[in-house]
C-alpha cells in the first residue's frame, strides 16, 4: 500500500509558483502539468480549453514536451503561450540516454503530474523512477483487454460488443498500470477501425479532462492497484 | 467464414415439434432449448419466466440437464413441468465418457440451442463437435478480460472501473468463443466480490434472456469471430 504525493500538495517546501521554470503567477495550490505529445495534440487542446474555460479547474500546463519537431501539438502549445521542449531519440547515443534527457527536460518544469497525450514513445527506467505514480496515460480500450499499439483494431478483430478507453498511471509494463478511470463505447455492427476510434477519442478527451482535473483538485493515493481520489 | 444453422431453422427435415423426446404441441418455428445447470438455476428461472410471460418469445425449454442431483435448478425445472436429466462425472470411467454421455443425453432432445446457465463443468470434444456454434454461455466479466473461474474477483484485484458480463458461444478455449452480447456494470469504490457479483448477475439474467430470445426468433450467423443477428 503505497501512498503517493497528491497532485495538489501543500507547497511547504517552498517550490510551486516560485519555480523559475514556470514563472507564472498561478496560486500555490494549482497542480503543475507537463503534457507530452507526438502528433496532433487534440488531447492537449482539450486540456488547454478546459483550463481556459474553468478558473477552478485546478491545474495549469507549465510545459509541453515532444519527441519530434514540427507537429501540430507543439503549435497548439505555442499558440497558447505554453513553453515547449523537444527531446528526439536520434539526438542521443541510445534509448537510455534519450530517456534521461527527457527526464531532465521534464523535471526542469517541476510537474505534479505528467500527462502522456498521444505520446508515442514508451518512457524508460529513469523517467519512471522520477515520475512513476505521476505519469497519466490514455489507452483506447478497456484494459486489461487489448493492450499495445492496436487497441481498437484488436477489439474489432476479437468481436467485442463494448470497448472504450482507460486512463491509467504508467508502470513498467505495457498498458498495465493502475486504472484511474474507464469509459465505455459500444461497438456497432459493421464498425470500421477509424469510425470506432473516432468515437473512442471523443470519449477519451472528456474522460482525460475530467480525470486530470479531479487528480489536480482533490489529490489521490495509489494503494496497490487501486487509485483513490477523495470524493 | 462459417455460416451456422439459425436457432429457428425451417424444419424441412421433418424434425421439430414432432420430436418424440419433447412431445409438446409448440409450433414448428419455436426454437428448442436445452438448459444445463449445476446449482440454483436463477438464469434458468429467468428463461422459464420470460417464456411464460411472452407467447412470442420464440423458444421453449425442452429439457434441463445437470451434472449433479439435488440442486435447486432441477427442482425449478420439475416445478415448471420440464423434463430433466442428470449426467454425473463419477458415473463414467473418465471425463471423455462423461462428455459423450452428456452429448447423447442432450442430443436426445434435439436442441436448436444449448444454454449453459451456471453449468460448472467444461464440456469436451464430443459435446463441441455436436453442439459447437449452438452452445451459449455467460461469463461475469467483459471478455477477453478476466476469463476463467474468478472473473469477478480478478476484475476487483486488477482495479478496473467497469466490468460486466459476456454472453458468448463456447469454443474449445476457456471463455474464448465468439461474443454475442456484453453488458457493462460499474465497479464501485470499496466494492466487495459478493456485492459486485450480485449486480453482474442481475444484468446477466436480463442479457441472457434477451440474447436467447433474439437468437431464437431471428436466427444468427457466426462469421469468424463475429456473431450476426438480423436486426
Amino acid at each position: 500500500m503505497a501512498a503517493r504525493t497528491p497532485a495538489r500538495p501543500d507547497r511547504t517546501d517552498g517550490s510551486g509558483s516560485s519555480d523559475p521554470a514556470d514563472g507564472s503567477a498561478a496560486p500555490d495550490r494549482t497542480a503543475r502539468l507537463v503534457v507530452l505529445v507526438s502528433g496532433s495534440g487534440t488531447n492537449l487542446q482539450a486540456l488547454i480549453d478546459a483550463i481556459a474555460a474553468d478558473p477552478d479547474y485546478g491545474a495549469r500546463i507549465v510545459a509541453v514536451g515532444a519527441d519530434r519537431d514540427g507537429i501540430a501539438g507543439l503549435e497548439r502549445a505555442e499558440r497558447a503561450g505554453i513553453p515547449t521542449f523537444v527531446v528526439r531519440v536520434k539526438d542521443h547515443a541510445d534509448r537510455a540516454g534519450w530517456d534521461e534527457a527527457l527526464t531532465r527536460a521534464t523535471a526542469a518544469f517541476a510537474p505534479d503530474l505528467v500527462v502522456s497525450a498521444g505520446f508515442m514513445k514508451i518512457v524508460g527506467a529513469a523517467f519512471l523512477a522520477r515520475f512513476g505514480g505521476r505519469l497519466v496515460n490514455t489507452h483506447p480500450a478497456l484494459l486489461p483487454s487489448f493492450p499495445g499499439a492496436h487497441g481498437v483494431r484488436d477489439a474489432l478483430a476479437y468481436g467485442v460488443k463494448v470497448t472504450g478507453c482507460t486512463v491509467h498511471f504508467v508502470d513498467d509494463g505495457v498498458d498495465s498500470g493502475p486504472v484511474i478511470a474507464q469509459s465505455v463505447v459500444e461497438v456497432r455492427e459493421d464498425d470500421t477501425e477509424d469510425a470506432l476510434h473516432e468515437r473512442i477519442k471523443d470519449v477519451e478527451r472528456r474522460l482525460l479532462v475530467d480525470v486530470v482535473g479531479r487528480l489536480s483538485r482533490d489529490g489521490y493515493r495509489i494503494e496497490g492497484r487501486k487509485v483513490r481520489i477523495p470524493a
